[in-house]
């Protein structure tokens, strides 16, 4: 959640959100523009799905590089499935932001999120783009706004920051992300923009935002789908610090942007669609993190497991049988379960528990921890994922092209 | 559905169904016996989950042989995750039929389905198997409570058959089983039985039924969760034809087990739990099998398509994405899909389709078909799911242990 006292915008960097009217509510932004006054390493990580949306293409082919000046996004619209009209608009897009804000159309990044399948409305993007281009700030309205031309579903915008002295100089790291699943009418899910005023060598900026992403937006699940669109784009621009980050300095910065990635995804699935839990889910006990992020995942997105907790149902078997099913080999007669740190299931044997006392529990928060113990090794991870409710299928099943 | 022309029970075979005391009701039958008058060979495909159910465990070893007689199934409690209590319990059971059916006690195969996790009430089994050895029969009443013994959650009970002239003689495969997905509040799913008078290698046999149960059973899904217990037995004793089918006869024999193993199949997917349609997936124009297969099983569980689907929405956005996140490396240039025959995405774009008339379509029937077409190679699937609705919600999160 939003925690005035971490976030901070870094040095060099305005910002706003503006509504050019692809969402119809004028309340509701639905483009953003960010603006480093001086170039930034950008990296990104992008979407596995093999079906992928224009600015996806665009960026991908732009990242990583030591000289970015511009991110722009869209909301309600997510370019995709478009074919070569949507490469152009992407294109478009980008030299729109780029004339506007005074930079080479190279400079610029695109995102855009919201319906699949429709052609952008060019005309409100360039309007969008030339009112935002005038607003740009780095005071705090402008921030909240900026986070709100992200959202499509998003009932909360999401923010998360730190600040640190790294290699001698106070710097600030700030990330911003929209996301509550692929649950909407045809929406994309995820993006995410991470900003910091520290210096990062290309290198070492995108091995550091690839390996943070593995163990936190790669780590939730609502349903199970990558979209068209997900997207995480970092930009440093080393207005604090001029000199690029090195040795120990490098990792403590991957420590604070883990810990502001964590932040964002698990506000993502604090936002999940119709979700009346959000489940966290531990697995220890593995041979390599991969089959612990396996089994997690398989359990993150059993509908049995998650229609169980929606329903405060203390359900070992559907929890243990999903792990069976992960594909990860391992002695189903020495795994340890616990929901809530009651231990229910200990060594292939349901436990003598009070399953009324558990499920009151489960009712009670909307927190629900679900920890597996296996003996196969000493890896772990941690993974979030939200319950399967009736509101959910309705949201999804209530909307018709 | 049960057609009454092709089924026949086959001879040598005796079978019946009664209720014993594990289910409340005294209407519903809750076991099951089936005995062979003369050795069959018996072969078994089993559940690929790590925690497997006692008796899956007993059947395992036992199979494939040359020389069984008996199959015992009870419903209404799986014996999964029974520990060492439940392995015993699975071989008493297994000695109880051995007894009353006056067999050895290797010849007798188990079979159990229901809650996970309690012990099995062995006086009930007890009575149960005495009072079924002494109602076996082969007419038409036995053959449906044989059925019906084995259902949990089912609403209907399946059964298919077809009768032909192999080798040079009239036989006859039957095959029932039960299964709504592992949708049931700690209930294991899918079980079948097919029984013939034919006569096959072991080999033969075996090669077969995993030949088969790879395009049938494992070709459908209601909630992508393979259960403790799933089980498909095959019995064939010669009783009518005593020479061992082979050659073209052989392979004639596997196109009629395939076609009831494909009915059954289909069943269970129309009885699955809170649908309100059944979708047949077809993957065509695929590398491989494996690949379309793949690509079809990712479509039938994304919640996204399958509440679609409920919501009679033509989201071909969904599908399409869901299939971009099988896996399977395509080109999203060269891809079409229809919907009920109506093609809505050509080429990687959408076409001008009536989003209207469709979504009328897809409410007024209880099947959906989606089709792909992609452009890689040749190989193709089909696969069959059901929608996601909010009664499946209900029936999953209102339960409480």
């Amino acid at each position: 959640m939003y925690d005035e006292s971490q976030i901070a915008i870094p040095d060099g960097f305005r910002l706003t959100g503006v509504h050019c009217g692809i969402k119809e509510d004028p309340e509701n932004e639905d483009l953003t523009l960010v603006l480093s006054s001086i170039p930034a390493v950008a990296v990104g990580v992008y979407t596995q799905n093999v079906v992928f949306a224009a600015p996806v293409e665009l960026d991908r082919e732009r990242t990583p590089t030591p000289d970015a000046r511009v991110i722009v996004v869209n909301s309600g619209n997510a370019n995709a499935c478009t074919g070569e009209h949507g490469r152009n608009d992407a294109h478009r897009m980008a030299a729109l932001a780029a004339s506007a804000c005074g930079v080479d159309e190279p400079q610029v990044l695109v995102l855009s999120t919201g319906v699949i399948g429709e052609l952008l409305p060019m005309d409100k993007i360039s309007s969008g783009i030339s009112s935002a281009a005038d607003q740009l700030a780095n005071d705090d309205f402008s921030l909240r706004a900026a986070a709100r031309g992200m959202m499509t579903t998003d009932k909360v915008h999401k923010l998360a920051g730190r600040q640190a002295t790294l290699g001698g100089r106070d710097i600030r790291i700030m990330g911003m992300a929209k996301g509550s699943g692929m649950i909407a009418p045809n929406m994309a899910t995820m993006l995410a923009v991470v900003l910091t005023d520290a210096e990062l060598l290309v290198e070492d900026a995108q091995r550091i935002l690839s390996a943070v992403v593995e163990t936190t937006f790669n780590c939730i699940s609502v349903d199970g789908h990558t979209s068209t669109n997900d997207t995480v784009l970092m930009l440093a621009n080393g207005a604090a610090a001029p000199e690029p980050l090195s040795g120990g300095a490098v990792d403590e910065f991957q420590r604070l942007l883990a810990e502001i990635c964590t932040e964002l995804a698990r506000d993502i699935i604090g936002d999940a669609e119709g979700a009346s839990h959000r489940i966290t889910i531990d697995v220890n006990g593995c041979r390599t993190w991969d089959e612990a992020r396996k089994i997690a995942k398989a359990v993150a997105n059993s509908p049995l497991v998650k229609t169980a907790v929606a329903g405060a149902d203390p359900n070992w078997g559907r929890i243990v049988s999903a792990a069976g099913n992960s594909g990860v080999a391992f002695d189903p007669q020495r795994v340890d379960l616990f929901i809530n740190d009651t231990l229910i299931y200990k060594q292939g044997a349901p436990t003598e528990f009070d399953p009324g006392a558990l499920s009151s529990a489960i009712r009670a928060s909307r927190e629900t921890s679900l920890k597996f113990e296996f003996q196969e090794g000493t890896e772990g991870t941690r993974f979030w994922t939200s319950d399967l409710t009736a509101d959910y299928v309705r949201f999804n099943a209530d909307y018709h092209t």
